[in-house]
């Protein structure tokens, strides 16, 4: 059975704009029986450390050989890198601003290329667009079996933004809200390793306090509390049970979070 | 001419999450070549009626074998069953909340599974997203193929839910606005069966009374006039030409509705 | 290598309607095979102008052969018709409201069909509803290969409803905002053309006057600092380097703009 290629967008041009659609165009002319789907197009506007987060903890459920355009680009149109990072599994498009150090920590085995080569781009460039005249064009001639050499030159390095590491003294762990999900569940960038095997926390949050055991499902507590738990992706999230912490803690994203561990 | 299989999606996980991604990464895996379709995202948060208002009345759109994954799981992580309905035409997938009973009651000889064999789920079992690490999966595998009693053992019947029947008291009838479109238009739980074959109309909505004469369209009455029809899936609906009853009228999901038969 | 048809759906629905996924539904019924694309569901209500725009300036970048779906349909169920209008390259199917003018005027030489043809609409007619009920199918059948000329008879003309173009009076240029992008860019109705050679402007934009030199991209100017710019569908932007320009200057869609060449 031939496998359909599988293309994965992530932008922060918002879920229906016309741009994407125009991506997929140009992707469509090129290879009309690439899938394409979307991982979100939500991303906060110009938000490189939110888009990070999204494509490292999403990237793992896809099919070997997929795809994944990042556009998340304030530097378009200036002197700033276009590359392609290849790893055994994946092969990733983007801006050079950071958007994918997380993926390369994952997989330091990972090639990089400049997308230098435009005869694999759109003939009417324009300046405004690299989204759809470069990297959509090239994802679509590598899902019809372009070699990744061909896009452009090997680079040793791409640059680095990581995701802010939370920081541990003593038994206090300082961290941020790095993802709030439409349900308002606060997701931080502290995993398993960091708080050890402790189950009693105490949560500084907006000058507030919280004495909360951790949980294993968001309905452990009534309906109303406030809920700890480490979430589908791996990481400590602050929840209310059937309410929207996001609102009711009037916390946003970027925002400190003080974990103790009792 | 071999046909790809149709997996349609409805969560209440905002239309652009990143954990609507993930489910169909994880198809992907399992079916490169299956069609995804997102019914919908934007069910208000567990509302259940909701979400088997829109289900009811979309699923016979599409083709014989579509494979449908329900999940608005308030209960995710505690014991509630997840099931497997299956239709002369269709399979639907879903936590046992009540999210299916329109289905059941339409089709009553479906055949009912619980979902326990853990050989078609996720390795990496999360306790917050079935969705993503059991649905997804069965799924994919129901759709290369898989039979569903491979699925886990016959149960005799499902947890009901019914979308709330509208109430008749002489020449009234008392009932609620179930879903409300992004033209703000109030689709009622009212089909013609109830209201007989009268054509005019006493509507008592938030206070206001209006005498409406039934439509067959929108635009029958002037702009700004209130008016009153059965929609396209066949329920009554109170709409403002060229405006937005939901802002105008002050009407939210789930308000009561009075009518009057004159 | 059997190329997959592709359609592309236009509407005011909201992205994420229920009502969009009835017309895919029905799409794949018909051809299962087809891969729909989404352009936009997020056209203001009603807003055929709108609609227009974001068509014209879109469907080139689709292969050839794809099919638009575009539902913005104001007079719904009463005696407009709904056409069908095929270019060299592709087919177009909407209400006869001047949706499509722009197309027609790019593409002059296309053919214009009523469609009267019931044999390839859904059985059960809605009257509210002839994007699911009409166009869908008759696009399915399109991609399966129907000849347009059997949807029905060939029209002379179609509706116009030209987008608005800028006045041009001595050194002044009169248009309006005709688009505004996620990122809060206001796109215009100016090309390159009206504006001639010069890059040095002055804008009247909501009682303020800006002297502005025309930019290559966002990022030419320092963070907060008004831009102007020819945007990736060639249209004069008035942007804010790294802000939104539609919150900012308070612009809303429709809005004049008086552009005056220095």
């Amino acid at each position: 059975m031939k496998r359909n290629r599988i293309i994965v967008l992530l932008t922060d041009f918002g879920v229906d704009s016309p741009y994407v659609a125009q991506m997929k165009g140009v992707i469509l002319q090129i290879n009309p029986n690439v899938q394409i789907i979307d991982l979100t197009h939500s991303v906060h506007h110009q938000n490189i450390t939110e888009a990070s987060f999204i494509i490292k903890t999403s990237y793992q459920y896809f099919p070997k050989g997929s795809i994944f355009i990042a556009v998340v680009d304030p530097g378009v149109g200036t002197k700033r890198r276009l590359v392609c990072l290849t790893t055994d599994k994946y092969v990733f498009l983007a801006p050079d601003n950071g958007l994918l150090s997380g993926i390369l920590k994952d997989n330091p085995k990972s090639k990089i290329y400049e997308i230098t080569n435009r005869r694999y781009w759109l003939p009417g460039l324009s300046r405004t667009f690299h989204g759809r005249d470069i990297l959509a064009p090239v994802a679509g001639y590598l899902s019809r079996g372009l070699p990744p050499p061909k896009v452009g030159r090997v680079i040793p390095d791409i640059k680095r933004h990581e995701i802010p590491i939370p920081q541990k003294k003593s038994n206090n762990i300082i961290g941020q809200i790095i993802f709030i999900d439409r349900f308002g569940n606060l997701i931080t960038n502290m995993t398993r390793d960091i708080l050890g095997r402790c189950d009693k926390l105490s949560v500084w949050l907006k000058n507030r306090k919280f004495f909360i055991d951790l949980s294993d499902t968001y309905a452990d507590k009534d309906v109303g509390e406030v809920v700890a738990l480490f979430g589908s992706s791996g990481y400590l999230e602050i929840a209310i049970n059937q309410s929207n912490a996001h609102d009711v803690l009037r916390v946003k994203l970027g925002d400190k979070i003080l974990v103790g561990v009792r």
